[in-house]
């Protein structure tokens, strides 16, 4: 039997309802300072077609590094794995926008899902997709079922602006050859995903893609093998959190993906997708109100991949 | 049904044996160098207490790094999670046996499978304990339900004459406050633990522990409580496999501890835990057949966690 | 009475003629690459006025790094030593594009001699001048005493299109706030005075200033104050040669700057300054025809500051 | 005519004393903290034999790490430069005790004056030496013609019992092999020597092997050459102030060595050698006292060596 996933939704917006105002909203763009800071919203989306809401889960925010997974998924779907030859899949153990490791490293990120590993997956679908911000933009409309997701240019003209340390990161790459394309491209592209605007339902539903082996319910179609979904999981489930990937597996376990505009993905393998949004932030960039009500999730369902 | 994981681990066993002659034994102490090369053993055994063998399964060897596993355990059986305000739950992203995150983290080891955390999980235990050495193999002998399991000596006496990197981690930790006891105390007891030997059969009992949330099936007994057991497991999987926790996660996905002695146990949550053991290691210190034997164990079976 | 430079400086010749052939040209940009590698020029200037040379000693060639001393001096007499509080005054103890120590010091280049900082040392003198690159030009013009010397265009678009690391940097600079004019203006001027072209006999000229307590001897006018000059050949001494400052110091024992253009200068105070050319370079980007000459000049003469 | 220096260190002292209060005393080990911490006292002796004093200059303090470079003199008197294969010449750019540099180094210590290149030094001198800690008390009271110099026990013992980094140095650099000693045996050498006490009076007198090239005044006899001091001046000047050799440089423009126990030597080539005593430290590990007399000192002298 199915648990009463509703009943455990509101419980759980009961109880993080009292973190609404711990946190800072991301304010290293004026953009992203504007939104409503004690916005909560919870979606939960089976992969048998269920869906369950509480709070604001049907208003769209920017989902920022979120976009990182589902350019992952892109990238893998048209080239497979070879993508891993120019970035690894390894947690990097420091903030999403350090500079140090890729020295060290000589250029090649450490994973797809922080700045400078998105980056290069941006440089390698400028090569390979006719329309890159047009196709993006589709294949997460199909995964979604939601043809109205659109990037909002004002966040990804004000990233331009003032992304001074993602400029630094795309040079920094391509002085080591792991930019292909010209950087301001590469950094137009990677603005305008990050720009993109998702509701929990959204996410949720974007993400049965990877609770369901590969397959995009809606259309019945197989994106991805097997095999491909599970490494992405594997690579969401290490490296999803910047430097608190091992405290988002220890507490809440499930592969995921958090942004700076508040939002966090989880899903269970073979079960559901889940979709959290709460703007203000912990220390480390992550929802405080969203790692909570995952936590609790996971509690209250008493299951977790682990 | 139960698939037929005696065909799966023969078949697995065919397609490792050409592996056998890549990779080096670990020589950093005499000790370890004198196994035979070309071993290769691997044991599956279900939470419903069927095992399945190939190879060398019977035969003990060092089990060296995934002691830590047992440690961990134990200290979060004595004190809880307290444990975690003196090492944390990150994956460290650097080497084993790095000093350099230590000191810019200031005597707080990323987490407790790499060796300056397991040290800091020794000293705790040296105070929780009246007889550290003895109860801690205790322990692990119960979890095998194996009662010949024991320390080698003359591997503890060789760490201790040539492990330098050891001594200087132990020390670097003392000088931050984070060693509360006599420094040489606690690599004794440090270096007692990584010598202890186990064969794959013992190993895959042992932890089936971990695939069974915290009860040992011989003694009907809860060790650990779920959540303890699935927070475990999330640290094995982030954290397991030193810098190549990401790859591990990726190509197997499944939890698990790897061994400079060639040992490398894993377990599927609810259903199975597994054992390999080849001493030659790959260039991160991991089992050239082992990590090879076990990404073809969950292909095979088409399952991992993710 | 003063030594015979004359004959110490054919002596230095012949016994560096052997090394014509070692050490490889900069490549990193197409312009750079294009000099005859086997030239070779020096040039002693005392503070009485008297002059001597050997081989390519008039030619002119792309000063490069050389630039961050006049750069330097032309700030600090504009600004004073309020400079010091946007840039240090320490050795790095890294390669002079490292970006590393920037993340870690939060913006604050080591000292004015690395790219970084040199970067900001631009950034002051384009708030501080009504025409930058012409001024700067004059500056060196008039030390120099020489009115034909020019920027090589070409070498700064060569710079301005290959130099992906260097706007890493100054992005980088940007986004710890410690530019404050536009991030191509800043790279412009930086590009721009590194690819000024002077001879031997221009920079040992033009480095007398340092030698002479800040006063240009050809215009009898006071650039620096005593102070300033002395703090100034301190910051050469422990800051001009990367990370082989130490060894330079040790070998040679004079205050000095080297470029990548094959060229070194270096001063004894109140005694001479000298410069070599040889664009062959070690591994850490010093002349390796001008730094064996350095070395043999003090040895030969006898003298060093130390 | 030679400066009235009996003047310029009144004046000195009238300037520093209000500083009196300013900082804090070494507290790492107890025996250290037990120092009357408003003492001050400076000695300045020239190359033909006279000296003058103020304040506390006959009064005997730890000198700490100014025996970093008694052990470097001794090591290049006994294997002349054959040391610089174990140990570099240039600034570390980080605190004297760091472990970072040396792990990414691969245990070559950057300089001999950080504790890790003194630990080097004190290896060597044993394999070098018959009876090591008394044939170096020996070497120094030879330098201050003092025979009443000597180790204080209670500060060795002291330094053995909480000096944890420092064993995890020493047995760091073993890991790498380069120490071929017992590490406990290198490391009551090194903290023998660091507990000699000796005045502002002994230290002035005893540095004046390096003002006077090498020379012993008081024996008339050479112990380094011409060349080796120079070499070893420059070391001082690149690296005898831990983080802090670039403000030396830069305020004061001597070569000199500072300790932990509030003492700094600095010499002038040619000229003089001179002692500070002042036990409260700044944040760097420097004498805020002698930092200011130095300062002073080159001010009012209106010399440096630039």
């Amino acid at each position: 039997m199915s648990p009463d996933y509703q009943s455990v939704l509101e419980a759980i917006q009961n109880e993080v309802v009292p973190l609404r105002r711990t946190g800072a909203v991301a304010n290293y763009i004026p953009e992203l300072a504007k939104v409503n800071p004690d916005k909560f919203g919870m979606h939960l989306q089976t992969i048998d077609g269920q869906g369950f809401s509480v709070g604001d889960s049907g208003e769209s925010f920017s989902i920022q590094s979120i976009s990182k997974v589902f350019a992952l998924a892109m990238v893998v779907s048209c080239v497979g794995e070879k993508i891993f030859d120019r970035v690894g899949v390894e947690p990097s153990g420091s903030s999403f926008n350090s500079l140090v490791q890729l020295e060290y490293e000589k250029g090649i990120p450490r994973n797809p899902l922080i700045n400078a590993g998105a980056m290069v997956v941006c440089d390698v679908l400028i090569e390979q997709l006719q329309k890159p911000k047009k196709e993006i933009l589709d294949f997460i409309r199909i995964l979604a079922n939601n043809k109205k997701i659109c990037y909002n240019e004002n966040v990804a003209a004000s990233e331009n602006k003032f992304g001074f340390r993602n400029a630094a990161l795309a040079n920094f790459l391509k002085s080591f050859g792991n930019i292909h394309n010209n950087v301001n491209d590469v950094l137009d592209l990677y603005f305008h995903i990050c720009s993109i605007e998702m509701s929990c339902k959204d996410l949720a539903a974007a993400f049965l893609l990877f609770a369901n082996h590969g397959k995009v319910i809606s259309a019945d179609k197989a994106l991805l093998t097997k095999s491909q979904t599970k490494r992405l999981n594997a690579v969401m489930q290490t490296c999803g959190f910047y430097d608190e990937a091992g405290e988002f597996s220890f507490t809440v376990g499930l592969p995921g993906k958090s942004g700076v505009g508040g939002g966090i993905v989880a899903l269970h393998p073979h079960r559901y997708a889940v979709a959290t949004w709460g703007p203000r932030l912990n220390a480390r960039g992550n929802s405080v109100m969203g790692m909570r009500a995952l936590e609790l999730l996971t509690t209250k369902l008493g299951t977790s991949i682990f």
